[in-house]
């Protein structure tokens, strides 16, 4: 059975929509990525990913990762991946050629971030790490820091750690209790206990700069007292070269229920009062650093979403047409179970939940190149919508992925349950989606009250708008018309919702803070089905010019199956929304 | 942190409510068991499914079972466990006392059995096996057979094996090859693979019958050609003492992802030409001796599904009120997690399915009780009720156990994915519970064409009926009528898809064949909606006259939680289910 086969062709499709939409490559700044640029990268990963990290999978799900004598392994051929991912130049895809990256556009990482994800998240964790805090040197590092950190980073001879969490310092990162004492020296001595640290140790590369937040001795109380340090596991010479140890230890692995080969961390730093760190950016100016990396790392948890729904439903259609069980209903005789019609419900629920997931990823990478390079007035409206769909893709493809890994084992019957088949790990790996880089209720708070409330709705109403306008050419269509009455509704539905948080005088915070999810849920189908509608609309031209026609008949019959499964659920979802405060208010656990 | 308390006082309420509901107690053969039995029986087994089972429950998932020399060797404890649980009378509790039993009603056994199921259930998978395969015995089995095996069954001294699945017949039983060769002396001569045998073998006592399915040499095809036949793993000496082998061998256990504890067996019958069996009632007609278990086992998984959300809820709400993260949305001050509404929510969400789940799963065991000894008019009218309730029962509750168990883990957030809070243990435990016993895709099957279509949706109209007659109660509610619309409306919406089911020279197959999960899924959360609204207008009463206020003031807020939270998804679920049939025929997976 095949682990996994980058979908060229969907993604290839996907990217093209995103390129149009967007009009990034009209920018000189992005006009030298054409697509046959775009179609060498993606082949050269999709080689690597199929060929050398699916199968170390279930490698690193059976071994895990081992914490002996203070120190972290990792599973066989870890290392040699490594290897080879770095000296390919992955690493450094999106970062600046100055530093020995290759300066592609986001837009392009994004697809190939998939790949990496898809076949196998244990492995691929500290490549988000090395993204995001090479992002954060850039934006916030002196030149001499990023002389010192960058071009190792994107090397790989050095791998990163972001060390936030603290035992009682979680989705709350305020609270946060770590020490970070000035020497007066431009060094801080650090003192704390940190957790849940992704590749916080392992023995993949020769050092490990850990990117820890903490506290100087006069900050302020709460989030606003927060301040970045990068701490080297062993100390970094003047001439660049790995000198002793900073006092940075390892002090247990987790025992977790997926992502066995990813080795999350609990590190003490400075036992032995012997741990410096240099301050990145100002002092109490650490939590802005991070939400760079933080909105990174949540549009990454989406992509993971997609990844794993992506891999179920290789796997469950694979396993679908040569699984013989029960008979055809039109028949009667004995059938392929992919004949079903259930099946074909749950691999076409999967189906279209990756394809307008994935439209949304990819929408997102585009525009975020483009508001860097585009006028002020453009750059300003795409960052709101950047920031307006960035908990929603994170919060809703993480559930779905979930959602979708289970399904995926029903597809597979009582051998989905079997370790072997591999689809248990999907389930197991997937669990952490919706919790890690902020969990599904957070996301919804953001939404809410950052990302509508604050902003008066614009950048919500700005986005229905444009759904209103793929609403009105489905009216205009002559195969799809039946569904433009339900995208526009849908979407008025959400408008009015609009209103009862934007109302601040009048706004029912029990009602804001209790309906978020669903509330959120609801968005992200409308998404969803605002991109798959887009999608179908162009299939619908291709097919009359006769163009590849039974692929884009298929995008089609996706998007009416969306239309017909999980566009209802939306007005269920707002209904929710609409009553979230009954109930909760008055029900009282403490009796 | 508390593993699991048996939630006695919710128990009590919801037998009394379907007590009073079948008013079953009005018949003389169960005038005797008054409340002061019931509550002494539940006290008793809360104790020991607190004290001894619940304590192993983690044992059996880290140690789980081995397979050593041809032999399974069974968690530590699990021996122990066993011989209490027998010697204490609970494997016999709903058996005859003719034979060892207790002669307890269902209505009785069904809150001890979710005791069991929650506080173990990778231990006690053998009871429900033993309970099943008794009452085929009673059913079909002639005086001898009663006679060898019932005791001995009954008091534990033999468990019993259901040997079902093979590699190629696992939802599809009509496929099955295993032989079984009449000696002309009433022995016959077994040959075949079984596969997924829950404790097929293990070493908790000297014997194990298999109930084995297999065909006769001119048996016709399919499922008409099935016969049923008990095995046993050591021959029984005309004294009833055990004999040599009876050539029934495991040649392995799967390595699950969930219930470690419990034994999932392959077995070889007949190696070396030398395993008999003797017929259990008529040659071919072995599927609907097994059918009678198979319904029972179908109830006991949706107790399941209840199990898993109650130790989940419990779990859920003590880390929730030990947890200190994020501020509290009134004050802005630290504050318990508890005190979050979008944790209030997923508590919620959780606590009103498993009180709407468990007051329809110990309703049925009510009804059962009923039919079997009311006239056979009303007789009939439960029987039809019950055979309609029975899937939605086995494929809502199992679902939702699944959904339960994932909430719970992102209540504990990033502490839920590590596996000694115990929480990831009742996602991989609950993942199988919608594949065995007939997955959700059957059970909609069954429910559509089977209990719908085939009496002409004349139970599921009685159902709507009793279900307006609660919407109507709830019309003349001081503090409920809110939800009265709400509740009729959704019924009026089932009615009208009855029409699209019955119909059956116009019924649309692909569509019945699509829809019916979601078809289920509606009238599975309409039904906890019909309990709930009952229970809460008999809170309602007990509020008026002061009678444990605070406890029934819960309950109608639970009540109006579900009408807000989950009520919506019906309309939604029958909108998929109308438009089931957009989409599914179209696609293509063969391009």
């Amino acid at each position: 059975m095949s682990l996994y086969q980058a979908p060229l062709k969907d993604m290839q499709l996907l990217l093209q929509h995103a390129l149009e939409r967007t009009g990034v490559r009209d920018l000189p700044a992005f006009a030298d990525f054409d697509d046959e640029l775009i179609g060498a990268v993606l082949d050269e990963a999709g080689k690597f990913a199929n060929g050398e990290l699916a199968p170390l999978n279930s490698i690193g799900d059976t071994q895990g990762c081992r914490f002996e004598d203070g120190k972290v392994i990792t599973p066989d051929g870890w290392k040699e991946a490594y290897q080879q991912f770095t000296e390919s130049g992955w690493t450094g895809l999106a970062l600046p050629e100055e530093f020995g990256g290759q300066s592609l556009p986001k837009f392009i990482a994004q697809p190939v971030n998939e790949m990496w994800l898809s076949a196998n998240l244990g492995f691929i964790m500290f490549h988000a790490l090395t993204q995001g805090c090479s992002e954060i040197l850039l934006h916030f590092g002196s030149e001499e820091q990023k002389a010192r950190y960058l071009e190792p980073m994107i090397s790989g001879q050095w791998a990163v750690a972001m060390a936030l969490t603290e035992p009682n310092a979680g989705s709350d990162l305020g609270s946060l209790t770590t020490k970070a004492i000035p020497q007066g020296d431009g060094r801080y001595l650090i003192k704390g206990q940190k957790i849940f640290i992704t590749y916080g140790d392992h023995d993949l590369t020769e050092n490990i700069i850990h990117f820890v937040l903490a506290r100087t001795p006069d900050a302020p109380a709460g989030s606003r007292g927060i301040s970045l340090f990068a701490v080297p596991k062993y100390r970094i010479e003047a001439d660049g070269s790995v000198g002793e140890s900073n006092d940075v230890a390892c002090t247990g692995i987790e025992h977790k229920t997926g992502l066995h080969g990813s080795p999350t961390c609990s590190i003490s730093y400075g036992d032995n009062d012997a741990c410096y760190g240099e301050l990145i950016g100002e002092e109490n100016r650490g939590l802005m650093a991070m939400f760079i990396l933080m909105n990174e790392a949540r549009l990454s948890c989406g992509m993971q979403g997609v990844g794993f729904g992506e891999v179920g439903f290789q796997r469950a259609l694979e396993y679908s047409q040569e699984r013989t069980q029960g008979s055809d209903y039109r028949t009667g005789e004995r059938t392929l179970i992919a004949n079903h019609p259930d099946v074909v419900r749950m691999l076409l629920s999967i189906r279209s939940e990756v394809m307008g997931l994935r439209s949304l990823g990819y929408l997102i990478a585009a525009m975020i190149d483009k508001s860097e390079q585009c006028d002020a007035e453009e750059s300003q409206a795409l960052k709101a919508r950047i920031a307006l769909l960035t908990p929603v893709f994170k919060g809703c493809a993480t559930e779905r992925g979930n959602l979708m890994a289970g399904t995926t084992i029903q597809i597979f019957g009582g051998m989905g349950f079997v370790e072997e088949t591999g689809v248990a790990q999907l389930m197991r790996d997937a669990r952490a989606n919706t919790i890690y880089e902020g969990t599904t209720g957070i996301q919804a708070r953001d939404l809410v009250f950052r990302k509508v409330q604050l902003d008066k709705g614009a950048a919500l109403t700005a986005l229905l708008e444009d759904i209103d306008a793929v609403a009105a050419r489905l009216a205009e269509s002559e195969s799809l018309a039946t569904l433009a009455e339900q995208l526009s509704s849908a979407s008025a539905l959400m408008r009015a919702a609009i209103g009862q948080i934007i109302d601040k005088d009048n706004a029912d915070l029990l009602q804001l803070n209790a309906g978020g999810v669903p509330f959120m849920d609801a968005l992200g189908t409308l998404c969803c089905a605002w991109q798959l509608a887009d999608i179908a609309l162009t299939a619908e031209a291709k097919i009359a010019q006769g163009d590849d026609s039974d692929y884009h008949t298929n995008l089609v019959a996706l998007t009416e199956f969306y239309f017909s499964y999980s566009v209802p659920n939306i007005e269920a979802g707002l209904k929710t929304f609409n009553q979230a405060h009954q109930g909760v208010g008055r029900y009282r656990f403490d009796l």
